[in-house]
């Protein structure tokens, strides 16, 4: 018996597409998606997560250039997915509960986890449909921005973006570490010489072509790690005070 | 042309199982969920993630007193998902490269993502395989012991654990609220009157029957909003503490 799959087919076979074909998704297909977000799992029931569709061509620009990505202002869908207590912080408003942890930091990490869950379920399902999918983390580049941009309210939070659409690319499977390195049992590993353990991948990484540099060859894993890790974004370490200044109680201590 | 696939069907079908038939998951199949896990999308590629699996049942017995909920204990597989800078940072170090921006904010949220897609990524497999699967949020009622029972070093950070094995168990569907209350186009929607919005919701959700509670009714979905959130569970709110103790960098402003 074989115990592969079709769904588990396209997960093993997942790729970032960058570029589209300039082809709007049809509406039906759309609703299936978001059909897919509204039955994804949430903490204790509470649906504390939301999505803005972006469709407003100024405000898709306005994005890319938070993200520093020219290719997110093409995008055929542009879904960002929030943090969401507003609203649940209304419902106990309007039946006059009490509601000071709304804008605890459990439940802002409850919302940023549900709001995770349902962007994956998201691409699983746009896959399965032959779409593909990009993951833009770098609207964190500017969180703040992202908040005026899309009106966010209090007690909301920007967590990821996804670029969805009809694949114009076929980009190479990309490289992976030895799950040797990332799956422990009942306890953390520690190896005592990572660049040992992973010199057959740092080597296989130097055989990837990367679609978004011209198709040259890009660093081993090893000096791609430290060139990513001299950068420090000043805006994206200062993430927590955004998410204070969004009404969240950081509860850190020694600080009032 | 139906759009409807395998994938999607099973999707739309999720349903937390808490209770499984005492029976392991294949050797097989547990590698094929950990290849899922390693092909899901990672933050630039960095993969700064990691999963301890338990087997040892005196560890699980000790989640599942931090989770409050014994059926933990008796998960066929329990998965509690990492953020993992560390292993990045030691790369870094082997190579005299500079570590310190390994432990910043930005790259606390960017494998606290990954974490959750990674996560979701395992449940789609998990589900499509006819298995069923629990999330447990509940690690973090005590992130601290969790930390300390799975020896996580510096710089890693419990994110979401899950429960999985061949359900024992076939519960009912939970409603869910109407999706025009959680996608927006372009902007933040505020709604006048919440309850007014989910009052059909309000009256379904007491058609619900939640295997949890001996098949007891459940409580409107408003109702269920004002008791959850009157709790706030003082180590779960803490979190952040948490975080720093773990060698992370919480930048907040004011606070040194």
């Amino acid at each position: 018996m074989s115990i592969m799959n079709e769904t588990i087919q396209k997960q093993l076979d997942h790729r970032t597409i960058r570029e589209f074909k300039d082809q709007q998704i049809p509406e039906e297909i759309f609703r299936l998606l978001i059909e897919v977000a509204r039955r994804t799992a949430t903490s204790a029931g509470m649906q504390a997560s939301s999505i803005i569709r972006v469709t407003d061509r100024d405000i898709k620009k306005q994005i890319a250039e938070i993200c520093m990505q020219e290719y997110v202002a093409r995008a055929p869908e542009l879904l960002i997915f929030i943090v969401d207590q507003y609203r649940n912080r209304q419902i106990i408003r309007e039946k006059n509960g009490p509601t000071e942890n709304a804008g605890d930091m459990d439940r802002f990490f409850s919302a940023f986890t549900d709001a995770c869950l349902m962007a994956q379920n998201v691409v699983v399902a746009a896959e399965a449909l032959g779409l593909g999918t990009v993951y833009l983390g770098s609207i964190l580049n500017d969180a703040e921005k992202i908040c005026e941009i899309l009106k966010l309210p209090e007690l909301t939070f920007p967590v990821v973006g996804l670029g969805i659409g009809y694949p114009g690319q076929d980009p190479q499977l990309k490289p992976r570490m030895d799950m040797k390195l990332r799956v422990f049992e009942n306890a953390y590993t520690i190896f005592p010489n990572y660049l040992e353990e992973i010199k057959d991948y740092d080597e296989e990484m130097r055989t990837y072509y990367d679609l978004r540099d011209a198709n040259r060859r890009v660093d081993s894993f090893s000096d791609q790690v430290v060139t990513r890790y001299k950068m420090g974004l000043p805006k994206r370490q200062d993430i927590l005070n955004v998410v204070r200044r969004q009404g969240f109680d950081l509860k850190v201590n020694g600080d009032k």
